[in-house]
Protein backbone atom coordinates (compact mmCIF):
# COMPACT_ATOMS: atom_id res chain seq x y z
CA UNK A 1 0.00 0.00 0.00
CA UNK A 2 0.96 3.28 -1.17
CA UNK A 3 0.14 6.26 1.30
CA UNK A 4 -1.55 9.27 -0.06
CA UNK A 5 1.67 11.70 0.56
CA UNK A 6 4.18 9.58 -1.56
CA UNK A 7 1.41 9.53 -4.44
CA UNK A 8 1.38 13.18 -4.03
CA UNK A 9 4.98 13.51 -4.23
CA UNK A 10 5.69 11.34 -7.25
CA UNK A 11 2.09 13.04 -8.99
CA UNK A 12 3.90 16.59 -8.69
CA UNK A 13 7.38 15.02 -9.70
CA UNK A 14 6.06 13.17 -12.68
CA UNK A 15 2.86 14.84 -13.64
CA UNK A 16 3.97 18.69 -13.46
CA UNK A 17 0.99 19.48 -15.50
CA UNK A 18 -1.30 17.87 -13.43
CA UNK A 19 -3.48 20.09 -11.22
CA UNK A 20 -5.62 16.99 -9.76
CA UNK A 21 -4.95 16.14 -6.11
CA UNK A 22 -5.19 12.81 -3.94
CA UNK A 23 -7.87 13.23 -1.18
CA UNK A 24 -7.68 10.24 0.16
CA UNK A 25 -6.43 6.89 -1.55
CA UNK A 26 -6.77 2.70 -0.02
CA UNK A 27 -9.00 -0.47 0.51
CA UNK A 28 -9.06 -0.08 -3.35
CA UNK A 29 -10.24 3.63 -3.96
CA UNK A 30 -9.37 6.73 -4.46
CA UNK A 31 -10.47 10.27 -4.17
CA UNK A 32 -9.23 12.91 -6.26
CA UNK A 33 -10.19 16.88 -6.60
CA UNK A 34 -9.86 18.93 -9.15
CA UNK A 35 -10.66 23.09 -8.83
CA UNK A 36 -12.87 24.62 -10.78
CA UNK A 37 -11.63 27.87 -12.21
CA UNK A 38 -11.87 30.05 -15.41
CA UNK A 39 -9.60 27.51 -17.44
CA UNK A 40 -11.93 24.87 -16.55
CA UNK A 41 -14.76 26.07 -17.74
CA UNK A 42 -16.44 26.25 -21.08
CA UNK A 43 -19.45 27.74 -22.91
CA UNK A 44 -22.78 27.54 -20.83
CA UNK A 45 -21.09 28.14 -17.67
CA UNK A 46 -20.30 24.29 -16.95
CA UNK A 47 -17.01 21.99 -16.73
CA UNK A 48 -14.68 21.09 -19.87
CA UNK A 49 -15.76 17.57 -20.85
CA UNK A 50 -11.63 16.89 -20.84
CA UNK A 51 -11.30 18.31 -17.50
CA UNK A 52 -13.75 15.48 -16.00
CA UNK A 53 -11.89 12.83 -17.93
CA UNK A 54 -8.71 14.00 -16.61
CA UNK A 55 -10.27 13.30 -13.10
CA UNK A 56 -10.81 9.81 -13.97
CA UNK A 57 -7.95 8.80 -15.40
CA UNK A 58 -5.85 10.26 -11.65
CA UNK A 59 -8.74 8.68 -10.06
CA UNK A 60 -8.02 5.43 -11.91
CA UNK A 61 -4.32 5.69 -11.70
CA UNK A 62 -4.06 6.54 -8.18
CA UNK A 63 -6.49 4.02 -6.87
CA UNK A 64 -3.90 1.34 -8.54
CA UNK A 65 -0.49 2.91 -7.51
CA UNK A 66 -2.41 2.81 -4.21
CA UNK A 67 -2.52 -0.60 -4.38
CA UNK A 68 0.46 -2.08 -6.16
CA UNK A 69 3.18 0.80 -5.59
CA UNK A 70 4.59 3.33 -7.59
CA UNK A 71 5.01 1.82 -10.87
CA UNK A 72 4.88 4.58 -13.61
CA UNK A 73 4.63 2.72 -16.34
CA UNK A 74 1.13 1.54 -15.63
CA UNK A 75 -0.84 3.09 -18.53
CA UNK A 76 -4.87 3.68 -19.26
CA UNK A 77 -5.51 0.89 -22.31
CA UNK A 78 -9.44 2.32 -22.26
CA UNK A 79 -12.00 4.41 -20.67
CA UNK A 80 -15.40 5.41 -21.63
CA UNK A 81 -17.34 8.17 -19.85
CA UNK A 82 -20.98 9.35 -19.72
CA UNK A 83 -21.69 12.81 -18.98
CA UNK A 84 -25.03 12.44 -17.03
CA UNK A 85 -25.40 16.14 -15.74
CA UNK A 86 -24.55 19.55 -15.76
CA UNK A 87 -21.79 20.14 -13.42
CA UNK A 88 -21.46 23.62 -11.70
CA UNK A 89 -19.11 26.07 -12.49
CA UNK A 90 -18.45 27.35 -8.84
CA UNK A 91 -17.87 23.99 -7.67
CA UNK A 92 -14.66 21.77 -7.81
CA UNK A 93 -14.59 18.18 -9.70
CA UNK A 94 -14.52 15.59 -7.17
CA UNK A 95 -13.62 12.03 -8.44
CA UNK A 96 -14.32 8.94 -6.42
CA UNK A 97 -12.53 5.23 -7.93
CA UNK A 98 -13.44 1.86 -6.46
CA UNK A 99 -11.17 -0.80 -8.63
CA UNK A 100 -13.65 -3.43 -10.12
CA UNK A 101 -10.66 -5.93 -10.94
CA UNK A 102 -7.11 -5.74 -9.54
CA UNK A 103 -5.25 -8.78 -11.85
CA UNK A 104 -1.33 -8.85 -12.04
CA UNK A 105 -1.52 -7.42 -15.66
CA UNK A 106 -4.51 -5.92 -15.93
CA UNK A 107 -6.81 -3.69 -13.64
CA UNK A 108 -10.20 -2.06 -14.03
CA UNK A 109 -12.13 0.34 -12.28
CA UNK A 110 -15.22 3.12 -11.82
CA UNK A 111 -15.16 6.77 -11.14
CA UNK A 112 -18.35 8.53 -10.45
CA UNK A 113 -17.50 12.05 -11.09
CA UNK A 114 -19.49 15.00 -8.94
CA UNK A 115 -19.42 19.03 -8.24
CA UNK A 116 -18.45 19.10 -4.64
CA UNK A 117 -21.22 18.83 -2.48
CA UNK A 118 -24.19 18.08 -4.58
CA UNK A 119 -25.63 14.67 -4.56
CA UNK A 120 -26.08 13.50 -7.74
CA UNK A 121 -23.35 12.56 -10.01
CA UNK A 122 -22.18 14.61 -13.13
CA UNK A 123 -20.35 11.83 -15.04
CA UNK A 124 -19.42 8.08 -14.71
CA UNK A 125 -16.72 6.42 -16.63
CA UNK A 126 -14.68 3.12 -17.01
CA UNK A 127 -10.83 2.43 -17.57
CA UNK A 128 -8.60 -0.14 -17.91
CA UNK A 129 -5.35 0.20 -16.95
CA UNK A 130 -2.64 -2.44 -18.47
CA UNK A 131 0.49 -2.84 -15.19
CA UNK A 132 3.60 -3.93 -16.73
CA UNK A 133 5.11 -7.16 -15.86
CA UNK A 134 7.99 -6.13 -12.77
CA UNK A 135 10.33 -8.20 -10.72
CA UNK A 136 9.04 -9.91 -7.27
CA UNK B 1 -20.65 24.87 -43.10
CA UNK B 2 -18.80 26.93 -41.10
CA UNK B 3 -14.57 27.97 -42.17
CA UNK B 4 -11.72 26.60 -39.97
CA UNK B 5 -11.16 30.25 -39.76
CA UNK B 6 -14.42 30.68 -37.93
CA UNK B 7 -14.32 27.89 -35.96
CA UNK B 8 -10.24 28.79 -35.42
CA UNK B 9 -11.30 32.15 -33.89
CA UNK B 10 -14.38 30.85 -32.12
CA UNK B 11 -12.16 28.42 -30.21
CA UNK B 12 -9.86 30.84 -29.20
CA UNK B 13 -12.27 33.27 -27.44
CA UNK B 14 -14.12 30.38 -26.14
CA UNK B 15 -11.71 27.80 -25.12
CA UNK B 16 -8.58 29.50 -24.69
CA UNK B 17 -6.96 26.95 -22.77
CA UNK B 18 -7.21 25.10 -25.17
CA UNK B 19 -3.90 23.81 -27.11
CA UNK B 20 -5.30 21.89 -29.99
CA UNK B 21 -5.68 23.83 -33.28
CA UNK B 22 -7.48 22.88 -36.11
CA UNK B 23 -5.93 21.83 -39.52
CA UNK B 24 -8.94 20.95 -41.55
CA UNK B 25 -12.85 20.83 -41.57
CA UNK B 26 -15.25 19.98 -43.82
CA UNK B 27 -17.44 17.32 -45.32
CA UNK B 28 -18.39 15.68 -42.15
CA UNK B 29 -14.38 15.31 -41.08
CA UNK B 30 -12.03 17.51 -38.87
CA UNK B 31 -8.45 17.42 -38.63
CA UNK B 32 -6.66 18.39 -35.29
CA UNK B 33 -3.41 18.68 -33.85
CA UNK B 34 -2.25 19.05 -30.62
CA UNK B 35 1.85 20.40 -30.09
CA UNK B 36 3.84 17.95 -28.42
CA UNK B 37 6.24 19.10 -25.09
CA UNK B 38 7.61 19.03 -21.87
CA UNK B 39 3.38 19.33 -20.99
CA UNK B 40 2.32 16.18 -22.90
CA UNK B 41 4.80 13.94 -21.43
CA UNK B 42 4.12 11.35 -18.82
CA UNK B 43 6.94 8.18 -17.38
CA UNK B 44 7.49 6.43 -20.00
CA UNK B 45 8.39 9.20 -22.33
CA UNK B 46 5.02 8.98 -23.64
CA UNK B 47 1.82 10.84 -24.27
CA UNK B 48 -0.35 11.30 -21.25
CA UNK B 49 -3.73 9.53 -21.96
CA UNK B 50 -6.36 13.17 -21.12
CA UNK B 51 -4.05 14.65 -24.32
CA UNK B 52 -5.35 12.18 -26.54
CA UNK B 53 -8.83 12.42 -25.03
CA UNK B 54 -8.61 16.59 -25.33
CA UNK B 55 -7.98 15.65 -29.00
CA UNK B 56 -10.64 13.13 -29.72
CA UNK B 57 -12.96 15.69 -28.10
CA UNK B 58 -11.84 18.80 -29.69
CA UNK B 59 -12.10 16.94 -33.26
CA UNK B 60 -15.61 15.75 -32.51
CA UNK B 61 -16.72 19.19 -31.71
CA UNK B 62 -15.11 20.72 -34.70
CA UNK B 63 -16.45 18.33 -37.05
CA UNK B 64 -19.61 18.94 -35.53
CA UNK B 65 -20.00 22.75 -35.58
CA UNK B 66 -18.30 22.78 -39.05
CA UNK B 67 -21.65 20.84 -40.10
CA UNK B 68 -24.25 22.62 -37.89
CA UNK B 69 -23.04 26.06 -37.47
CA UNK B 70 -21.16 27.33 -34.47
CA UNK B 71 -23.77 26.28 -31.87
CA UNK B 72 -21.22 26.67 -28.61
CA UNK B 73 -23.87 24.59 -25.96
CA UNK B 74 -23.43 21.44 -28.45
CA UNK B 75 -22.12 19.32 -25.76
CA UNK B 76 -20.14 15.53 -25.24
CA UNK B 77 -22.24 12.94 -24.13
CA UNK B 78 -20.17 9.96 -24.15
CA UNK B 79 -17.00 9.34 -25.17
CA UNK B 80 -15.06 5.84 -25.11
CA UNK B 81 -11.00 5.87 -26.32
CA UNK B 82 -9.17 3.13 -26.37
CA UNK B 83 -5.42 3.36 -26.88
CA UNK B 84 -3.30 1.17 -28.84
CA UNK B 85 0.14 1.97 -29.53
CA UNK B 86 2.57 3.79 -27.76
CA UNK B 87 2.97 7.66 -29.28
CA UNK B 88 5.61 9.36 -30.17
CA UNK B 89 7.23 11.55 -27.49
CA UNK B 90 8.92 14.21 -30.20
CA UNK B 91 5.84 14.11 -32.60
CA UNK B 92 2.83 16.00 -32.69
CA UNK B 93 -1.01 14.09 -32.61
CA UNK B 94 -3.07 14.18 -35.15
CA UNK B 95 -6.80 13.37 -34.71
CA UNK B 96 -9.16 12.56 -37.93
CA UNK B 97 -12.64 12.70 -36.64
CA UNK B 98 -15.62 11.23 -39.13
CA UNK B 99 -18.97 12.07 -38.42
CA UNK B 100 -21.09 8.32 -38.44
CA UNK B 101 -24.56 10.31 -37.79
CA UNK B 102 -25.44 14.11 -37.93
CA UNK B 103 -29.17 14.40 -36.46
CA UNK B 104 -31.58 16.90 -35.28
CA UNK B 105 -30.12 16.50 -31.28
CA UNK B 106 -27.48 13.61 -31.20
CA UNK B 107 -24.13 13.35 -33.10
CA UNK B 108 -21.89 10.62 -33.16
CA UNK B 109 -18.26 10.15 -34.34
CA UNK B 110 -15.12 8.42 -34.15
CA UNK B 111 -11.57 9.77 -34.51
CA UNK B 112 -8.46 8.47 -35.21
CA UNK B 113 -5.59 9.42 -33.52
CA UNK B 114 -1.91 9.31 -34.75
CA UNK B 115 1.68 10.64 -33.72
CA UNK B 116 2.43 12.73 -36.58
CA UNK B 117 4.03 10.79 -39.38
CA UNK B 118 3.85 7.10 -38.27
CA UNK B 119 1.29 5.00 -40.30
CA UNK B 120 -0.37 2.87 -37.14
CA UNK B 121 -2.98 4.75 -35.16
CA UNK B 122 -2.23 5.30 -31.18
CA UNK B 123 -5.52 5.47 -30.07
CA UNK B 124 -9.06 5.24 -31.56
CA UNK B 125 -12.54 7.21 -30.36
CA UNK B 126 -15.95 7.26 -30.50
CA UNK B 127 -18.34 10.05 -28.70
CA UNK B 128 -21.52 11.50 -28.79
CA UNK B 129 -22.88 14.93 -28.64
CA UNK B 130 -26.05 16.45 -27.85
CA UNK B 131 -27.16 19.15 -30.15
CA UNK B 132 -29.02 21.64 -28.03
CA UNK B 133 -32.72 22.28 -30.29
CA UNK B 134 -32.49 26.05 -31.96
CA UNK B 135 -34.86 27.93 -34.03
CA UNK B 136 -34.17 27.91 -37.84
CA UNK C 1 -43.66 1.90 -9.99
CA UNK C 2 -44.13 -1.42 -11.64
CA UNK C 3 -44.38 -4.68 -10.26
CA UNK C 4 -42.36 -7.67 -11.08
CA UNK C 5 -44.88 -9.72 -12.17
CA UNK C 6 -46.19 -7.08 -14.70
CA UNK C 7 -42.57 -6.65 -16.11
CA UNK C 8 -42.17 -10.41 -16.17
CA UNK C 9 -45.81 -10.31 -18.08
CA UNK C 10 -44.96 -8.10 -20.72
CA UNK C 11 -41.24 -9.65 -21.18
CA UNK C 12 -42.86 -13.03 -22.26
CA UNK C 13 -45.02 -11.64 -24.47
CA UNK C 14 -43.16 -8.70 -26.69
CA UNK C 15 -39.69 -10.84 -26.16
CA UNK C 16 -40.68 -14.32 -26.44
CA UNK C 17 -36.80 -15.30 -27.53
CA UNK C 18 -35.60 -13.67 -24.25
CA UNK C 19 -34.41 -15.53 -20.97
CA UNK C 20 -33.49 -13.85 -18.83
CA UNK C 21 -35.98 -13.70 -15.67
CA UNK C 22 -36.16 -11.21 -13.74
CA UNK C 23 -35.25 -11.64 -10.07
CA UNK C 24 -36.07 -8.41 -8.30
CA UNK C 25 -37.21 -4.51 -9.64
CA UNK C 26 -37.21 -1.47 -8.14
CA UNK C 27 -35.72 1.32 -6.49
CA UNK C 28 -34.03 1.99 -9.27
CA UNK C 29 -32.57 -1.37 -9.21
CA UNK C 30 -32.97 -4.66 -11.16
CA UNK C 31 -31.53 -8.03 -10.73
CA UNK C 32 -31.66 -10.47 -13.86
CA UNK C 33 -31.02 -14.54 -14.16
CA UNK C 34 -29.95 -15.56 -17.07
CA UNK C 35 -29.76 -19.84 -16.90
CA UNK C 36 -26.57 -21.13 -18.17
CA UNK C 37 -26.86 -24.59 -20.29
CA UNK C 38 -24.75 -26.17 -23.47
CA UNK C 39 -26.40 -22.89 -25.73
CA UNK C 40 -24.63 -20.24 -23.33
CA UNK C 41 -20.92 -21.72 -23.63
CA UNK C 42 -18.02 -21.65 -25.67
CA UNK C 43 -15.10 -22.94 -26.65
CA UNK C 44 -12.92 -22.52 -23.00
CA UNK C 45 -16.11 -24.19 -21.08
CA UNK C 46 -16.97 -20.11 -20.60
CA UNK C 47 -20.09 -18.38 -20.88
CA UNK C 48 -20.39 -16.73 -24.73
CA UNK C 49 -19.94 -12.93 -24.27
CA UNK C 50 -23.25 -12.24 -26.17
CA UNK C 51 -24.93 -14.15 -23.45
CA UNK C 52 -23.88 -11.61 -20.73
CA UNK C 53 -24.49 -8.10 -23.03
CA UNK C 54 -28.20 -9.53 -23.44
CA UNK C 55 -28.08 -9.57 -19.37
CA UNK C 56 -26.66 -6.66 -19.12
CA UNK C 57 -29.24 -5.11 -21.72
CA UNK C 58 -32.30 -6.89 -19.84
CA UNK C 59 -31.45 -5.77 -16.32
CA UNK C 60 -31.17 -2.19 -17.35
CA UNK C 61 -34.61 -2.55 -19.10
CA UNK C 62 -36.19 -3.60 -16.55
CA UNK C 63 -34.77 -1.09 -14.18
CA UNK C 64 -36.12 1.83 -15.92
CA UNK C 65 -39.36 0.19 -16.91
CA UNK C 66 -39.58 -0.99 -13.40
CA UNK C 67 -39.66 2.88 -12.62
CA UNK C 68 -41.27 4.68 -15.45
CA UNK C 69 -43.66 1.88 -16.21
CA UNK C 70 -44.30 -0.39 -19.55
CA UNK C 71 -42.71 2.21 -22.22
CA UNK C 72 -41.89 -0.62 -24.43
CA UNK C 73 -40.29 1.96 -27.24
CA UNK C 74 -37.34 2.88 -24.40
CA UNK C 75 -34.62 1.70 -26.26
CA UNK C 76 -30.49 1.66 -25.77
CA UNK C 77 -28.51 3.93 -27.06
CA UNK C 78 -25.32 2.83 -25.97
CA UNK C 79 -23.58 -0.03 -24.19
CA UNK C 80 -19.59 -0.43 -23.04
CA UNK C 81 -18.87 -3.57 -21.35
CA UNK C 82 -15.86 -4.83 -19.98
CA UNK C 83 -15.22 -8.68 -19.08
CA UNK C 84 -12.83 -9.35 -15.87
CA UNK C 85 -13.22 -12.53 -15.16
CA UNK C 86 -13.90 -16.20 -16.33
CA UNK C 87 -17.64 -16.93 -15.96
CA UNK C 88 -17.94 -20.48 -14.50
CA UNK C 89 -19.56 -22.71 -16.80
CA UNK C 90 -22.01 -24.69 -14.37
CA UNK C 91 -23.24 -21.34 -12.88
CA UNK C 92 -26.02 -19.03 -14.10
CA UNK C 93 -25.01 -15.44 -14.78
CA UNK C 94 -26.41 -12.85 -12.37
CA UNK C 95 -26.75 -9.11 -13.46
CA UNK C 96 -27.16 -6.39 -11.33
CA UNK C 97 -28.40 -2.82 -12.99
CA UNK C 98 -28.41 0.23 -10.60
CA UNK C 99 -29.32 3.57 -12.51
CA UNK C 100 -26.95 6.35 -12.21
CA UNK C 101 -29.61 8.87 -14.03
CA UNK C 102 -33.11 8.83 -14.70
CA UNK C 103 -33.84 11.89 -17.20
CA UNK C 104 -37.20 12.78 -19.07
CA UNK C 105 -35.36 11.45 -21.95
CA UNK C 106 -32.40 9.48 -20.90
CA UNK C 107 -31.39 6.87 -18.92
CA UNK C 108 -27.92 5.37 -17.57
CA UNK C 109 -26.90 3.00 -15.62
CA UNK C 110 -24.17 0.49 -14.71
CA UNK C 111 -24.88 -3.60 -13.91
CA UNK C 112 -22.16 -5.87 -12.81
CA UNK C 113 -22.68 -9.70 -13.83
CA UNK C 114 -21.80 -12.44 -11.38
CA UNK C 115 -21.71 -16.26 -11.98
CA UNK C 116 -23.94 -17.15 -9.38
CA UNK C 117 -22.24 -17.62 -5.79
CA UNK C 118 -19.00 -16.16 -6.62
CA UNK C 119 -17.94 -13.26 -5.43
CA UNK C 120 -16.08 -11.58 -7.99
CA UNK C 121 -17.71 -10.36 -10.65
CA UNK C 122 -17.46 -11.14 -14.28
CA UNK C 123 -18.14 -8.36 -15.95
CA UNK C 124 -19.60 -4.73 -15.78
CA UNK C 125 -21.56 -2.62 -18.20
CA UNK C 126 -23.07 0.71 -18.24
CA UNK C 127 -25.78 1.63 -21.04
CA UNK C 128 -28.11 4.37 -21.71
CA UNK C 129 -31.23 4.21 -23.14
CA UNK C 130 -33.39 7.15 -24.85
CA UNK C 131 -36.73 7.21 -23.67
CA UNK C 132 -39.83 8.06 -25.81
CA UNK C 133 -41.80 11.27 -24.87
CA UNK C 134 -44.98 10.46 -23.61
CA UNK C 135 -48.52 11.64 -22.81
CA UNK C 136 -48.36 12.28 -18.91
CA UNK D 1 -4.64 -17.02 -43.24
CA UNK D 2 -7.82 -18.83 -42.25
CA UNK D 3 -10.31 -19.43 -45.13
CA UNK D 4 -13.72 -18.58 -44.91
CA UNK D 5 -15.23 -22.28 -44.93
CA UNK D 6 -12.81 -23.47 -41.96
CA UNK D 7 -13.97 -21.15 -39.92
CA UNK D 8 -17.53 -21.39 -40.68
CA UNK D 9 -17.10 -24.91 -40.17
CA UNK D 10 -15.75 -23.75 -36.93
CA UNK D 11 -17.97 -21.61 -35.26
CA UNK D 12 -20.87 -24.49 -36.72
CA UNK D 13 -19.11 -27.15 -34.46
CA UNK D 14 -18.14 -24.46 -31.33
CA UNK D 15 -20.79 -22.50 -31.23
CA UNK D 16 -23.68 -24.16 -32.45
CA UNK D 17 -26.50 -21.97 -30.95
CA UNK D 18 -25.25 -19.13 -32.91
CA UNK D 19 -27.40 -18.04 -36.03
CA UNK D 20 -24.24 -15.27 -37.30
CA UNK D 21 -23.00 -16.07 -40.79
CA UNK D 22 -19.53 -15.44 -42.71
CA UNK D 23 -19.96 -13.61 -45.58
CA UNK D 24 -16.07 -12.87 -46.23
CA UNK D 25 -12.82 -12.81 -44.23
CA UNK D 26 -9.09 -11.84 -45.03
CA UNK D 27 -6.98 -8.44 -44.96
CA UNK D 28 -7.99 -7.68 -41.31
CA UNK D 29 -11.61 -7.80 -42.11
CA UNK D 30 -14.65 -9.70 -42.22
CA UNK D 31 -18.03 -9.55 -43.11
CA UNK D 32 -20.72 -10.97 -40.98
CA UNK D 33 -24.97 -11.78 -41.62
CA UNK D 34 -27.51 -12.45 -39.26
CA UNK D 35 -30.99 -13.04 -40.62
CA UNK D 36 -33.49 -11.05 -39.07
CA UNK D 37 -36.89 -12.97 -38.47
CA UNK D 38 -39.49 -13.26 -35.87
CA UNK D 39 -37.01 -14.07 -33.13
CA UNK D 40 -34.83 -10.86 -33.76
CA UNK D 41 -37.53 -8.52 -33.45
CA UNK D 42 -38.53 -5.97 -30.33
CA UNK D 43 -40.96 -3.77 -29.67
CA UNK D 44 -41.51 -1.16 -32.50
CA UNK D 45 -40.77 -3.73 -34.80
CA UNK D 46 -37.00 -3.05 -35.41
CA UNK D 47 -34.27 -5.88 -34.74
CA UNK D 48 -33.10 -5.80 -30.93
CA UNK D 49 -29.94 -4.51 -29.32
CA UNK D 50 -28.14 -7.53 -28.39
CA UNK D 51 -28.80 -9.05 -31.68
CA UNK D 52 -27.00 -6.44 -32.80
CA UNK D 53 -24.29 -6.78 -30.47
CA UNK D 54 -23.81 -10.52 -31.20
CA UNK D 55 -22.92 -9.57 -34.71
CA UNK D 56 -20.35 -7.56 -33.80
CA UNK D 57 -18.78 -9.54 -31.51
CA UNK D 58 -18.81 -12.86 -34.28
CA UNK D 59 -17.46 -9.91 -36.86
CA UNK D 60 -14.73 -9.27 -34.82
CA UNK D 61 -13.88 -12.66 -33.59
CA UNK D 62 -14.04 -13.67 -37.12
CA UNK D 63 -11.86 -11.02 -38.75
CA UNK D 64 -9.13 -11.57 -36.16
CA UNK D 65 -9.23 -15.66 -36.27
CA UNK D 66 -9.09 -15.20 -39.93
CA UNK D 67 -5.68 -13.16 -39.25
CA UNK D 68 -4.07 -15.42 -36.69
CA UNK D 69 -5.65 -19.03 -37.11
CA UNK D 70 -8.30 -20.98 -35.71
CA UNK D 71 -7.32 -19.30 -31.68
CA UNK D 72 -10.60 -20.44 -30.12
CA UNK D 73 -9.56 -18.89 -26.67
CA UNK D 74 -9.32 -15.74 -28.20
CA UNK D 75 -12.00 -13.72 -26.12
CA UNK D 76 -14.11 -10.87 -25.91
CA UNK D 77 -12.59 -8.24 -23.36
CA UNK D 78 -14.30 -5.41 -23.79
CA UNK D 79 -16.96 -4.29 -26.63
CA UNK D 80 -18.73 -0.72 -26.66
CA UNK D 81 -21.94 -0.39 -29.25
CA UNK D 82 -23.68 3.05 -30.16
CA UNK D 83 -27.05 2.57 -31.60
CA UNK D 84 -27.12 4.97 -34.40
CA UNK D 85 -30.60 4.77 -36.19
CA UNK D 86 -33.45 2.12 -36.25
CA UNK D 87 -33.11 -1.50 -38.28
CA UNK D 88 -35.08 -2.24 -40.62
CA UNK D 89 -37.63 -5.26 -39.36
CA UNK D 90 -37.40 -7.08 -43.02
CA UNK D 91 -33.70 -6.90 -43.79
CA UNK D 92 -30.71 -8.55 -42.50
CA UNK D 93 -28.17 -7.12 -39.98
CA UNK D 94 -25.05 -6.88 -42.17
CA UNK D 95 -21.82 -6.10 -39.50
CA UNK D 96 -18.45 -4.79 -41.28
CA UNK D 97 -15.19 -5.77 -38.93
CA UNK D 98 -11.95 -3.72 -39.69
CA UNK D 99 -9.12 -4.24 -37.45
CA UNK D 100 -7.60 -1.31 -36.08
CA UNK D 101 -4.63 -3.22 -34.05
CA UNK D 102 -3.51 -7.10 -34.18
CA UNK D 103 -0.95 -7.49 -31.29
CA UNK D 104 0.21 -10.64 -30.31
CA UNK D 105 -1.68 -10.97 -26.92
CA UNK D 106 -4.56 -7.81 -28.11
CA UNK D 107 -6.54 -7.23 -30.68
CA UNK D 108 -8.63 -3.66 -31.59
CA UNK D 109 -11.66 -3.77 -34.38
CA UNK D 110 -14.17 -1.59 -35.46
CA UNK D 111 -17.66 -3.10 -36.77
CA UNK D 112 -19.82 -0.98 -38.41
CA UNK D 113 -23.56 -2.32 -38.48
CA UNK D 114 -26.07 -1.93 -41.55
CA UNK D 115 -29.90 -3.18 -42.63
CA UNK D 116 -28.91 -5.08 -45.77
CA UNK D 117 -29.14 -2.62 -48.90
CA UNK D 118 -29.57 0.59 -46.38
CA UNK D 119 -26.22 3.36 -46.50
CA UNK D 120 -26.82 4.74 -43.48
CA UNK D 121 -24.73 2.31 -40.64
CA UNK D 122 -27.77 1.41 -37.61
CA UNK D 123 -25.01 1.14 -35.22
CA UNK D 124 -21.23 1.21 -34.30
CA UNK D 125 -19.29 -1.00 -32.35
CA UNK D 126 -15.27 -0.73 -31.32
CA UNK D 127 -13.98 -4.09 -29.43
CA UNK D 128 -11.15 -5.38 -27.74
CA UNK D 129 -10.09 -9.24 -27.50
CA UNK D 130 -6.85 -11.40 -25.90
CA UNK D 131 -5.16 -13.38 -28.00
CA UNK D 132 -4.09 -16.46 -25.71
CA UNK D 133 -0.26 -16.82 -25.98
CA UNK D 134 0.39 -19.93 -28.02
CA UNK D 135 3.41 -21.77 -29.11
CA UNK D 136 4.99 -20.87 -32.40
Amino acid sequence: MTSREELAQFLKKEFPQNKATIESVGERMATVRHTVGEAELRPGGTVAGPVMMTVADVALYVAILGEIGIVPLTVTTSLNINFMRKPASDRDIIGICKLLKLGKTLAVGEVTLYSEGVDEPVAHAVGTYAIPSRPR
